[in-house]
């Protein structure tokens, strides 16, 4: 399977850029943090709209802290997360967007996808459990699912976060040494670490493929946690500035 | 908006053919009937694919009546009926095909739409709630929608209960005046029986666009209600012989 060049994981850093300071960042992140709420608050009144945030990465990529620094100080009536982990029996016996549509934002929300739809074309063709055709439909079916939520009024911002093999391999070893982190641990991530180079290949052609203009990925440097949330935070700040929701003018007024 | 001669409803029979005659049909049904009890059970017990019957037409084609001629003597475990009425606010608040997307079968089920995300390109048109160019969008969705759910192992069979605007007239007629059939009266009914060519109209649309090879709609002629059931009963009939499900061979496997 061939990618274009553009989409080299390996040519795209996964730190910050060097002109960039941590303190600045983490205080820039906070007054973003209050515009959120705010700008949350306007979404949910208006109540016309939705926010349909992805969140994909490799293992040990930082997903869970990232939903905590960027969404812990939002009124969570107005945000909901939901972890897409391994299908349940019922969930299989539906086709893959099944389980991920009954999530899908109504008006007002702000939406997290902890992993997502994108799972089914990456654990998937690593572990071969689908091939290539497979995974062509199911690029086709994710790109129409997408316009559908778009055209019913949903703004979808897709994250990769993007860590290196060397910061994963750190992390997924800290796992085993801090007590802290023990229980994230499971035997299954050594394999995984080892299959860093098969994910990005996976990832590459995810982005090879849905990736339309209209709903692109944001290819967010990672290994440092700090830069991540920053740069996820902003970018849902600027897209929720771009909606610009409006509180509504009468109270009696239904959503159409 | 201009629909191919094909899709001229005035010209496509609403009445069995002259020589078919209702009692072989009665007695055929449920020949029909007997064969769809053993041909559900085989594919429960297969629990790798699945049966949706979509069920359009117009007010008073008969599709309740239908569903219990064809439907009753099969074990309920194995199939699943699903009206949709009018969308509640939350459903309202997401895309048009998310109440749908929830109801689909899964594997070993065989689900009825009693009604179904055609009405979105049905009654929202002749109410001009959605506009052609949304209509468009929207029979995009559906023909993904309905390829997605395929893919999946899903045999989809649409019915269109086609009925003539006089027939359509008298039944309508006899709600107001038969006892036994005036709570399915409701004012509007009038409003919509005199709205029977905007509704073919649009059918005709569907039918033009929402049609593929793979996927096609089956018309049939609804006005008398025992032939009407004897079409969808070896329809369904038929498909369930192609798709030959097979009791599994051992116990302990599960699905994939």
């Amino acid at each position: 399977m061939k990618t274009p060049a553009a989409y080299n994981l390996l040519k795209v850093s996964s730190r910050a850029p060097h002109n960039v300071h941590k303190e600045e960042v983490e205080r820039e992140l906070r007054r973003i943090r209050q515009d959120l709420v705010e700008l949350q608050e306007r979404l949910y009144a208006e109540n016309r709209r939705s926010v349909l945030v992805v969140l994909q990465g490799m293992d040990a990529s930082g997903k869970d802290g990232l939903i905590r620094r960027v969404f812990s100080g939002i009124n969570p009536q107005g945000v909901r997360v939901d972890a897409f982990k391994e299908p349940t029996d019922e969930e299989l016996s539906h086709d893959f967007l099944w389980r991920i549509h009954r999530k899908t934002p109504g008006h007002g929300m702000i939406q997290v996808f902890n992993r997502s739809h994108y799972e089914d074309v990456l654990v998937t063709r690593v572990d071969n459990i689908i091939d290539d055709e497979e995974a062509q439909r199911r690029f086709e079916a994710i790109n129409a699912f997408e316009t559908l939520l778009q055209q019913a009024g949903t703004t979808i911002l897709k994250f990769y976060l993007h860590v290196s093999e060397k910061e994963q391999r750190e992390r997924l070893d800290e796992r085993i040494n801090d007590p802290s982190k023990q229980w994230k641990y499971d035997a299954s991530d050594q394999g995984k670490a080892s299959q860093w180079p098969q994910y990005r290949a996976m990832y590459e052609d995810v982005f090879a493929h849905c990736n339309p203009p209209t709903c692109p990925w944001i290819l967010v440097p990672s290994d440092q946690n700090w830069y991540k949330a920053y740069v996820v935070a902003s970018t849902l700040r600027h897209a929720l500035l771009e909606m610009n929701p409006q509180y509504p003018k009468a109270k009696t007024e239904r959503p159409k």
